[in-house]
Parts: structure tokens; C-alpha cells; sequence
């Protein structure tokens, strides 16, 4: 029977139990579930709202469950329709009337929004592990990189030599800003819903304040009503979400690049690619596809969440059910993208002496050749354009700029002298880019070392949220 | 070990594996692939590619896999990748070599576009079936009602008396044009790429056309390429999907106001309600709302699959893997949510007498008001000034239109005359409404005479399609 | 004045009348609001509604006001909101009284969603124009390099060789497929609102007909609530745009690694590139990533109208103002980008020579290696691993398949003989890919025919809509 | 002429100069570029790149523009692209040769993105003061009416009577935590990334450090790549503007349905609501209409962004130029959105006696029925299905909860007794709710403390922005 059956008169039609019931997807929160009722009955009791015994019985009886759901002997029931009524009936089967009692003081909407605050807190703090994973990845692999020279980019067009290690440092960059956006997440999670009751608060003399001690929240919700129905902080995570699984496209689209037959700049570890069943030459860069593909379903996810909210009037509405699966389903994306992205870029091989072997033969070195006139006092805008023309006088000549021999270049200009040749090598190239943020070996280097400090600050900050995380747990095994 | 892996020297990663596998969710596809494999077969054996005797091994070891799995007793593994290589590897198992000679000719590529375009001829004929099905219950409905004045709304304000069967016909309207744009994505589902290879067809003299016939397809791909890349059938039927379930969102958000307290409109069957844990009056219209909420996801998965096939290059890319858990999905939302609508509709009750008692309480004849000073000769624009006017009146006097003697009337205007009073009658402002497409009373019968025939030619329309996608699953049973 | 200031008391604060004025955008219709307001009063003297001066007034009023707007002599207000309200304040301004009765019978929700109709279907007249200009380049510079052959390519790697004209083919199918589409949003386009009013039609004697002559719709709303609050033709041609776009993105993906240093497949014309500020060796493919960059805005607006509608009772409610600006948009990002294409890709130098180089220095003939070995009755999954170790020992030894001679070839397989240097050859690789669908040359002839006479029956389709909007058109002139 | 034109032999074709060139919106950037110059050529003469001649020409002739753009006399054109180059070019006629130094050590790839972040942090303080203003509406509106009672909506079903304040300041809450999230865009705006010239730094010897200085900025780019390809700041202001338009259009549904003629809780000011041109009796409430259709196109921006964004290889894409539009018209919109609900929430009157009489004639009450008998005993479960059968009976006998005699209450349970009258009343109902965050007049008091000192703190964090953002105006004018 159902737990909220008082006046009705006629039984819930099956395909409505099917299609409203949510146990299928929620059952995955039974560890917040119970440890939120466990912090829930503490706290009834203390107030004296519930007696001594029947909190003990409650919290015996929620981890006996909890031993038999993590040991895969609990059966869910699709007609008890969520993880909340599932337990609770569990429960009561069990301990009798106490089991009755636990629902005093709260209801579905409170509990519902606590399980996924606890559970947005937990996966907080998993996927900042995979990002320092990631961080750390990208970083040991600039490193171990750090004097090899490729050619950078622009338009998809070759522009000017860079170092390899500035290239991955940019997303190392990159991902150091999802961190600390997922910080940024934290905040909204780490609110304490319980005590909103259906939408206004509860009758009884509840202690909203001990139960976000027992579970270790920042702050509670000042709102009944927002208590209930704000789902920003799930919405925050989607877009923070987007913005990773965009970088990670990028990084993927790039690495899909080096790896092709044109670019021949990296080879994958075999353990990271797949073959064809017809092609037998074929080794396919699936991973950085895969992942490429899976940020169409986070930013899908994003739009699902913003969609869903859009116009709903205060407070619960059943429309608010459909918070859950998009947010599971990018964590699990997230996690594993960020993972298999270290090991993959761990395990990849550079072919530094192919990237070298481009720039000798292409224009890389051209802003050089203009910059050195501009030096030399000609307008840059002038310079850009004797460079231009000398271009084009290679690409007639099929040769490239460091092939022309000083008489050549001073078709172009008097200005060029006999200094301009070690200019326009590679190396100087690269390493006169010294000013902040430019990709010459000391700012590379400098760049290594900030990023050493950051990850050092951002592991003690995880520290931290993991701590807390793990405190609220121990409510689970007291 | 891989069926691709031929040049690999080093082991896939495990985790890669996992994050690569897909056979999670396609699985789904076995009739599909089953169905496939074996027009592949009789094909290939008929253009001597294989023998008869290998055809004929093969049939018989598909089909005893396929009931195999219809029993629940076929286990599926990670480690095979997908459906295709999960049922090939089964097979040869089973019948040996004959088994490695089915992959002759085609392509993983080409095999799952064919499983995917036959997967979405018998989802399109499924949610067909689930669009008439509403569509006849929204008629029913309609007809049923067709005597029933209410209120309908501009702005969420009232603004003239409407015939409740023809608010629900604008419904039908709405869901008659998804029927039509379901048929458009038919064209695109109906299409065959077997043959198509990877990319570039294959070097064996097949016979796509055979295929086609054999599944019953109305067109083969013209161009392999196209083939293999083409995910348009499928975006097409997210789009057609999203249009949908903003329907069905809209009437949605009708039906939640009308079973409100405040309109009082409708009262759901309790069978399609639920309760609250907490709240014991409560009578929630969570069908409703969850439908609403549902929006969300579809419009995800449209944005989810539009954003994976942006700037994807030709042919085939791993990405392509997540076209497919997204539209099962839709399909499975879209048919639920269609088939509990028409139950919902069919059992709620209306409230006629409270519709109508909220008419006689308001200004909804007001435009008949201002037309009548208008047919007397006022120009529109100055009869509606004049009509304001006497609102205005009404509302600081607590009255209506109707209840404003000839007298008074006359002080807005000369114009009225003792017919006013009959024009200001509920009846006689719905009744005038009567050119085409009107709310008058005839108009709604024309409406209900009309669907009645759209109804039987799309019934026609789509029996066709069923029959069509009945002939190609003979192909598992002969 | 406001026109429908009756009831009101206080004025409307100026920013307010900022906000939700729409005449900023909505003043393009302003053709359409014209033609529409012109049948309607030929109408409603037909009908004996207004008196015949008062519709020749109209008309030639309307008429002078439109040469005014083109000449750019036309000042429009903001506090007038919308092109409806303007024209219909300027021609009461002209004519005086018959100006003023020109809004009897009608209502600005049925008014705009006239005026859109009319848009929309000059709008797919346009772009269906611009989808036939592209059609036809394609099919053109298909035609044009029918015997130059390149790498094909799946997850970017080199698969198996192709016919460039088969490639450029595969995107003519795309497009094809977007011009049927766009045909079909005709249906929904050309459905004539006008009579509808406000929700529930009219109290005169109007007749929907004989205005849906006049402005040449095929079908009119068979109910007035639908036909206010339907926006089905805008959401569905924002849906049909975005694949459009997401095609154009995927075109655009491989033009600009084509154009790269590192494919230097094409050349494309210096007209449709631009250079860099700072980089003078820079010639960038800025035409092919600004159309890949729009396609986000096109998506963009698909889910802004989704949004938009998600939840909306019915009938009108103001939100759908919102319907304008992105379609619009849209028009234009689509009108330009197909045109632009098409002479980017009619001017753009295919350095064949190039192509065949990278083929005979890869492995895309590795599948007719496997499938030669196959075809002498290895089954073919053995044969595919046979291969694969053959193309690890070319790795290792620096070299591709068809350098091994036949002793080395043995090694693999005693089934190789003499003939399978024929085999191996790129030419014959690509030729006997023949069955439907291939790139094999002859099956490349039978698509460049197969385009041709769909491209003559798409013409013929696009004159009969072109006609039928030029026709409507009339009105304005007559 | 174009200024990087060197190496091209063809002119751009008209149609692409069009397409490609930004000046139609980027003008709207002109003080960011501007102030950025001035920035640049200080630093350059600083560090001895150009001379103090030339930078003081470049000053003078800059602020001179300065002026004439804001006199509305300067005339941009299409064929110089965008507005750094319309600037440069007016800047060079009137300079000369200075003009064309102004570009050494910069590229437009890290000048368009310092212009960018420049305007984002002035949008950020614009947004942030519209935010204050309407969270400081929404407080006093709340303390306003602190005394009003109202019926609490869960499902849009009544469910528990709260206070008008309660509900208001659940949004003072949402907008609350959307003013700290646009506080946390502006970490990302505030970085400086001049210097990093196309992609790769620069080989003068430039101080980006002496730039960010000059122009307030809280930090630098530590990576050139990232500097020109970062685009996060955009996308999560976009996110945020999700969020917040989510919020107000929550609000507004609820205003909406408020100032129905069912609910009847609010009147709106005419000054914030429009007529209908054929409906003399509508008052319709535009404004949040509009607002919550707002939401739509800012959904749209944010998927238009993260569309360009997906995919794209480092570092600079001409795709980014789609960066702009989007972020633009998200900053009118809110800025609109938020002052424009401040005023109209300020002016709007609230029907408190309406509000009363609803929960007079309902069952808000009970759940407190349910509780008092679980106080007394009963578990809580118990008491729900004991309330549940009392409503049915209320149900069938046309009564509520407080309509019921003792006798008739005891029928139900023997555990009522003479208290529970005063149990039921509304007074009392909305008072015992007193625990944190719940709707009782003592909590509602003390977030309207708590609400008053978060704005005091806002104001304070928004005030040092406001500076920051000033001071660095103050470039353009010295």
C-alpha cells in the first residue's frame, strides 16, 4: 500500500507506477538516504521529538540495511516508487512502529533534496580527485617534454614555433579553472536542506542545526521553500560540467590531429586504441572520439535541467524528479573521462624529431622577419607587408623563409642584415618569447613551477572537502 | 581477444574497454542485428560470395542465439565491445568457421547503421501506434464534452468563452501535425546502408539491392560514405521529438492549472495521481507534471546529438557510438508519455457547471460589446475605447457587462439598444464565432468530422508502415 | 495613445514600453503586414464588413505608406510596439475612419501569426534557392574532378582510397536531404491563421477562404485556437536549419584540414581567406570556421524557441514575441552560408597529384589485401588478422604493403600468388568498389546522373512554391 | 587596403567581407579597444619598443576618436573587418606613422581578448548593480507585507499556509546565490591577456605586467595559448544568465498566475501591463511574459557558445568571433529583466483579504492535523492515513478540516481532544513553523535581518568592483 494513500479511493494505474516511480535511477542514493535518516532520527530524538529507543532502532536498523543493499541482497520495489519509501518500508518491516516514526518532522521533498546535496558533496570531491589526476597528468607530461619544440597553431594554420610543454600547459590551464569551479560548486552543495518539510518548515520542535553538524554542512538553507525547490547547485555542476567536457574536446580534437598520418606529431599506446573489423591497418584514437562525443551529452544535460526549471512556480513539483539521472550520468562521464585522459597522455609517445622537422619547412618564423624590421624602425604594418611579399616569393620558389640568402632578402628590404639569420632559428624564435605568459623555455619553466604550487594549493583544498565528506559518513558506522 | 586486433602488440586497458564498450545499452539492437546478419547471409550465398551451406549454418545458429536471448539466457560481455561482436563471436562458437565468413563484405560501420535504421522503422510504427492512440482520445474526449462552455485565455487571463471540445481540439491540431512529421522522418529511417562498407562500399560483388529488398527498405543509400555518417534520420526524430513533448508539455501545464483549487476545472482520476507523504490532502497531478518535466530530457537529447555530429569530419568517428542511448530513451519517454495521456484524459472528470459559473462572473463578452457598436457603425478602434471604458466602470462598481442595465450602457454610448443583451449571452458569443476555424458549436462539429477522417487515413498510412516492418522481421522466422 | 488603452488608467512606464516593444526587429515584416492587411479588407468588403471605399482607402493607402518604407522615407516608433500598430497609426493618420476600421474581425495575435506565415514561406522560397545553389556547385565541382582519387578516411585515420567526386557527393546527399526538409516546413508555412482573432475567431461574417486565396495558402487552421498559439513551422525550420548547419560544420571540418600544411589537398582562392594582423605567411580558412562558428547560433535559437514554448497554456501569451529574432537570424546565417560555399568551393585548386602521393605511401589498400586472401576461402576474420600482422611488419620496416614483394608475402600466407600486385594497385582499389553506393568510378557516374535529375525535379518543385509566393505577392501591387 | 594583406594576390570577395567582418556588433567595444591601446602603447613607450613621441601621439589621437565616436560622428566601416582596424586606420590618418606602431608587440587574437575581458568586467559591475537593485525590491516588497498570510503551493496543489515575506525572500535567496556566481565570473574576467600576441608571446620585450597594471587587472595570463583561445569567462557568464533568467522566470510564472482572475492575490500597476487591441477588458502582464520567454534566448546563447567552443584546436579560431553577439544581448536582456521586476514588484498591490479567504475554505491545515495526533502517539505514518480519511470525508460532505466538531474529529481518532481547534487555525499553522529556514513570523523576521546584512556585504564587495572598473576607465582620460 502506499504511504500516502489517506484519501484516495482508487489504486494507482500500473503504467503510472512505471513511469512515475523512480526507484530505478535513485536507488543509487541509499547511502545518503541512510545516512541522512540516521542524522534525522539522532536528531528527533535529542529533542526529545522521537524516544531514545526508537532513534535506536531506526539507526540499528538502517545499517543492517545498508550491509544488505552493499552486499546485493536488498531487492527494490518499482511499487514503493523512490529509494525513500523502499527504505523506510525496509525498515518498518523490520523494527516495527519506530520504522513509522522515522518520517516525523520531514518530508519527501526535504529528504529528497538532502540525499542529493549529500550526494553532489561526495561527487565534488570525487571529481576533483580525477582532475588533480588529470592535472598532474598533464603537467609530469609537459615536463617530461619540456625542450621539445612543434609547431603552433592558429586558424588550423601553422603560425609560430612553440613548445610542447606550453601547448599541454594551456590545458593544464584550462583544467586548473574547472577546479576551481568545481570549488565553486561546493558551496551549493554543502547547504542543509532537512527541516523544510513539504515547503514551510515542520510543527515540531526540529534542530535543523544539529543535523548539518552530524552530517557536516557549511551552512543551512535560511528558506523553507528555496530548501525545496532550488536545484542551482545541480544546474551550477551541468555547466561546470560543459566547460570540462569542452576543454576535453578540445584536447581530444587536437590529439586526434597529432595522431593521424598528416601530423605523425604522437603515437597512442596501442592499450588506448581500437582496431577495425574490416580494415586490418586501422588503429583508431577512440578514446579522444569517444570523449569528443560525450560532451554532447553534458551539455544535453545541462539543457535537460535548464529546461525543466524553466517557469516552475514554488515550491516542490514532480517535475523536479527529472533532476537526477543527467547529474549521475555526468559524473560517471566526467570520472572517467578525466581518468583515462591522464594514463592516456602518460602512455602516448611524442615524435619530437617529426614536429622539428615541420617548422624547418614551413613559415613559423615570419612574425620574426617582420618584427625584425619593425626593430629596425620600419612601421610593424610596413614590415607585415615586406614579409608578405617575401612569402610569396618563396611560395612561387617553393623554398621557405631561412632558405633565402641575404642578397634575396634584401630585395625586400635594405634593412635586413647579416644578424637576421639567427633570428629566424627555431630555437631563437622560441626562446625570445620571454616576456610573461610567452612560450620561451624560461617562461615554460616558470609556468611548470606555478603549476607545481597550484596543484600543492588545490590538493590541500580537496584535503579538506574529502575530510568533511568522510566525517559525514562515520554517521553510517557508529 | 579483439577481432581487430591483428596489429596491436599491447592489450587494451581495461578501463578502455569499459569506457569504450557500448554493449550496455546496444544490445538492444539484437533482433535488429540478428535480422540483418541473416539478409547478409542469404545475400552473399545467393551472389556466391558464401555457400549455401554457410548461409544455411548461419540462419539456423542466429536464430537459435535470438531465442536464446528472448528466454534471457544469452549473457553478453564487456570485453566483446558491442552487439555485433557479442553475437558474431557467439556464433562462430556455435557454428565454426562458417561464423568468420558472415563479416565478409560489410563493415562494423555499415552494420550498425543498417541495426539503427531498422531500429528506428519499428520505433517510428511504435510511436505512431502510441500517437494515434491519444489522438483518438483527444477526439473521443472532445465529443464527449462537445456541449461545454469555458473560459479560454490570452495571457492567462480570460478572455472569451471557448468550447472545451475546442480547446482539446487545438491538441488534436498540435498532435495530428507530430503524426505528419513522425511520417517525414520515415524517409530517412527507410533508407538501407548495408554495402556501404567502412566507407568506400566493398570489393565483393554484393548486391545491396537484395538486402533492401529482403528488409523491406524503400530506398538504398546512394553513396557509401553517406551511409555510414549519415546520423540525420536520427537528430530528425529528436527534433520531431522535442516538438512533441512541447505539446505535451503545454497541455501539461493546462491540465495542472485546471485540477488547481483555484480553477477547478477537471478532477483527475485518483489512478492517475499520487500523494504526499506528509501532506495528507494532497492529490497531486504528478502524471502531469512528470510529463512536463520529461520535456527537458528530449530537448537534451536533441542538443546531446547535434552537438556530437558538429564539425565531425567524414566518414565514420567513434563519436557516433552516442547517437544511440539518447533516442532509445526519447522513444521509450515518448511512448509512455503518449499512452498515459489518453488513459488520463479518457477517466478525468469535467466540471462543466463550475466553467460555466466562472463565465457568468467576468468580461469574456466584452470584444461582442465593442463588435456590436462597431456594426452600428463606430470604428473598431473607438468602440473598443468605449467598451474600456465601461469596464473600468464594472470593475470599480464590482459588476460585469451583463449585469449593466440598457440605461447605463447607453451612458458609454448611444448605440446600444435593447439587442445588446441577447449578443452579451454566453451561448451567443460562442455561437457567432462560426467562420472557419471558429469556436462556434458548428465549427466544432466540422473539427470533429474532420479528425474523424484524418484519423482513418493516418490509421491507413500507418498500417502500411506496420505491415512493411512485420515482412522484415519474417526474415528472423523463415 | 495606445490603441487598447480602454480599461487603463496609468500609463505604461517608458521601460516598459522599451522592453516589450518589438518593433525594433518585428518592422521587417512590414511586407507582409502590408499584403496581409490588404487581402483582409478586400475580404471584409467582399463580405459587406466595411463599405468598398473604405477598402479602396485602405489599400491604396497601405500601397503608399509601403512605397514610403522602401524608399526609407518611413519613420517608426517605439511607443507605437510593432509593425502593426505602426502601419496601422500611419494609415489612420493618411485616411482617417476607414484606418480605423481596418482591425475589425481581427486580432494582433492572428494578425502576427498571418504576417509570419507569409514570412516563413518566402523564406524557405529563399533558401531552398540558396540549397540549389549549393546543390549544384557541389554536384558541378564533383563533375569537374570525377577521376581525381584521395585517402578516405574514418576516426581521421587513412582507411581505404575514395573518389574525390564520391566525397563531395556524400555532402550532396546531405544537402538533399536538408532541401526535402525544407519542403517539408513548407506544409506547416503555408496554413493561413487569419479569422482566428484573438482565440476563439470572429462575431462577423468573415471568410478565412477567400483571404487564403488572396494570399495563395494551401490549407487554413482548422481551429483559431491552434492557429494563434501554433509555432510548429518556426520551431520545425529551426530544427531542419540547424542539420543544415551541422552539415556545413562537418563540410567545413574537412575543408579547413584540407587546406592545412599538413593535408595540402586544396588551395583555396585568396577571395574567400584572410590574412593576419601580426603573421604575414598567414592565409586562413576564416569562411569555412565562421560557417562551422554559426552553427551554434542556429542551435542556439532551435533551443531558445523550445525553450520559448516549453509549458505555454494556451492560446496566445505574450511570450511568443520571442518566436522572431532568432528565426530571422537564422534566414540570414543560412542564406549567406550556402551561397558562400558554394563559390568558395567552385573557386578552391585540388592539387590531385598530392592526394596520390599520401596513397601510395599508406595502407588503405590493407582491406583487398584481406579480402584477396578471403576470396581464395580463408574466412575472412583470419584473413583480417594475417593482414594485420603484415602491416605490423611494414611498420617495423619502414615500408607499406604493396613495397613487400611476394616472397614476403608468403610468409604470411601461402594463398598470396602473382595477381595480387594487380589487386594492390589504387585504381583497381577503387574500381572495384561497384556494387550501389560505391566509389568505384562507374557507381560515381551513376550518382552524378542520379544528382542531376534530382536537382531538375527539386527545381521544378521550387519553381511551383515560387510561383505561389510571388502570386501572393499580387496583392501588393494590383 | 587590408593591413595584413601582403602575401594575397586576389582581393576578399564582397559577400565574404561581409560574412567575416564584425564591425556590425564589435563597434560596441569601442572604449575597451580604445582604453587597451592607450595601455599598449604606454607600456611599449615605457619599455623603449616605441618612442614617448609616438605614444603620446597614439593618446591623443585615440582620445580624440574617444570623443567623436561619442558624439556619434565617427563613421565605421565594413571593409576594415572589425574594430580594431577601424580605429588603427582612423588613428594612422590622423597620426601618420605612430598609428601604424601601435600594433608592434600585439596581435588581434590577444587584443580582442583583452577588449573582451575589459567589457565583461564592466558588464559584471552593470549586472551586479541590477541584481542589488532588485534583491533590495525584493526585501523591502517582502517587509512590506511581513504579516500577510498566503496559501504555500507544492504541485500547484495547496498544500500549507505561509507568509507572503516567506515566499518572496525564497527568491531574495535565489538571487542572492546568482549575484555570488556572478561575483565568481568575475575571477575569470579579471585576468590580462595582452602580450600573448597570436598565440605564442611576442619578441619584444614587452611588460604585460605594466598593461594589467594600468588597466586594473587582478591577474595575468600565465599562457599565451590559453590567453587568446579562453573563452570560459564567456561561457560561465552565460551559465550564470541561465541561471539567473531560470530564477525570474519562476517569479514569473507565479506572478502570472497571481494576477489571474482564479487566484486574484495581486494586482499589477497598468504601468507594467498592456491592453489587447480587441479585447477591451484584458490587462495583460507583459512584462513577466516576456521575462520568462527571455529565458529562452539565453538558454540559447549559452548552447551557442559551448557549440563554437566544442572541438576547437588551439589557439585562435575565427569561430570565436561568434563569442560576441551572445554575450551582448544575455547582458541587455538581464539588465532589463532585473530592473524592470524591481519597479513592477515595488508597484504592484497585494489582495491580502483574498489570500486569507482561500486558506479559510481549504485543508493547508492538514498536516498539522497529522502531526497533533503523532505528537500525541500515533506514528507519524498513522496519523497521515487517520487525516487522509477525515479529508475524503470533508470531500464528500462539501467541508474543510476546521468545519468538523470534536465528535465528528473523534471519529477518526480517539486521541482528539478540545486543543485541536486552536491547532488548526491558520495563525497557528503558520507560527509553530519556527525552526530555522521555516515560515513562522519569528524565522521570516530574522532572514529579513539576515537579508539586510547579506546586501550590506553585496554592496560593499560590488562597490570595490565598481572602483576597480573606474579607476581603470580612467586610462581614457588623462
Amino acid at each position: 500500500m502506499k504511504l500516502w494513500g489517506g484519501r484516495f479511493t482508487e489504486n494507482t494505474a500500473p503504467e503510472v507506477e512505471e513511469f512515475t516511480s523512480s526507484i530505478g535511477f535513485d536507488r543509487r542514493l541509499y547511502r545518503e538516504d541512510i545516512a541522512g535518516s540516521i542524522a534525522h532520527a539522532t536528531m528527533l530524538a535529542e529533542q526529545g521529538i522521537i524516544s531514545p529507543t526508537d532513534a535506536k532502532a531506526i539507526r540499528e536498523g538502517l545499517t543492517a540495511i545498508l550491509q544488505e543493499i552493499e552486499a546485493g541482497k536488498f531487492s527494490f520495489s518499482v511499487a514503493l516508487e523512490d529509494i525513500h519509501m523502499n527504505l523506510e518500508s525496509a525498515l518498518t518491516e523490520r523494527i516495527g512502529e519506530a520504522g513509522k516514526r522515522l518520517h516525523t518532522a520531514r518530508s519527501r521533498n526535504d529528504q529528497v533534496a538532502l540525499d542529493m546535496h549529500l550526494y553532489m558533496r561526495r561527487a565534488i570531491v570525487a571529481v576533483g580527485e580525477d582532475m588533480l589526476y588529470l592535472l598532474t597528468a598533464l603537467r609530469d607530461v609537459a615536463q617530461e617534454h619540456a625542450a621539445v619544440i612543434m609547431p603552433g597553431y592558429t586558424h588550423l594554420q601553422r603560425a609560430q614555433p612553440i613548445l610542447l610543454a606550453h601547448h599541454l600547459l594551456a590545458y593544464f590551464a584550462m583544467l586548473a579553472r574547472d577546479f576551481r569551479r568545481l570549488a565553486g560548486c561546493w558551496v551549493g552543495a554543502d547547504m542543509m536542506p532537512l527541516g523544510a518539510g513539504a515547503l514551510a518548515g515542520t510543527s515540531y520542535p526540529t534542530k535543523p542545526e544539529r543535523v548539518a553538524e552530524l552530517l557536516q554542512f557549511g551552512s543551512l538553507y535560511g528558506n523553507s521553500m528555496d530548501a525545496v525547490s532550488d536545484r542551482d547547485y545541480l544546474l551550477e555542476f551541468q555547466a561546470m560540467a560543459s566547460i570540462t567536457m569542452m576543454h576535453l574536446s578540445r584536447l581530444s580534437e587536437e590529439i586526434i590531429l597529432w595522431a593521424s598520418s598528416e601530423y605523425r606529431f604522437i603515437e597512442l599506446s596501442d592499450a588506448f586504441c581500437t582496431g577495425s573489423s574490416i580494415m586490418p591497418q586501422k588503429k583508431n584514437p577512440d578514446v579522444s572520439e569517444l570523449v569528443r562525443g560525450k560532451t554532447g551529452r553534458v551539455y544535453g544535460h545541462f539543457i535537460a535541467l535548464a529546461t525543466v526549471l524553466k517557469g516552475l512556480p514554488l515550491a516542490y513539483n514532480k517535475d523536479l524528479q527529472e533532476d537526477k539521472e543527467g547529474v549521475f550520468d555526468t559524473v560517471d562521464t566526467l570520472r572517467f573521462s578525466l581518468r583515462v585522459y591522464a594514463d592516456m597522455l602518460r602512455s602516448m609517445r611524442v615524435h619530437s624529431e617529426r614536429m622539428r622537422a615541420v617548422l624547418e619547412d614551413d613559415f613559423s618564423n615570419a612574425t620574426d622577419l617582420a618584427d625584425y624590421l619593425a626593430k629596425k624602425g620600419l612601421p610593424f604594418r610596413e614590415a607585415h607587408a615586406v614579409v608578405g611579399r617575401a612569402v610569396q616569393y618563396c611560395v612561387q620558389h617553393d623554398c621557405v623563409l631561412h632558405d633565402l640568402d641575404l642578397a634575396t632578402l634584401q630585395r625586400f628590404s635594405p634593412l635586413f642584415a647579416e644578424d637576421i639569420l639567427a633570428v629566424l632559428a627555431i630555437e631563437n624564435v622560441v626562446a625570445v618569447r620571454s616576456a610573461h605568459g610567452g612560450t620561451a623555455p624560461v617562461q615554460v619553466e616558470r609556468q611548470l613551477q606555478a603549476a607545481a604550487e597550484l596543484l600543492s594549493a588545490y590538493k590541500e583544498e580537496q584535503a579538506t572537502r574529502t575530510a568533511r565528506v568522510a566525517q559525514a559518513e562515520f554517521v553510517l558506522t557508529k
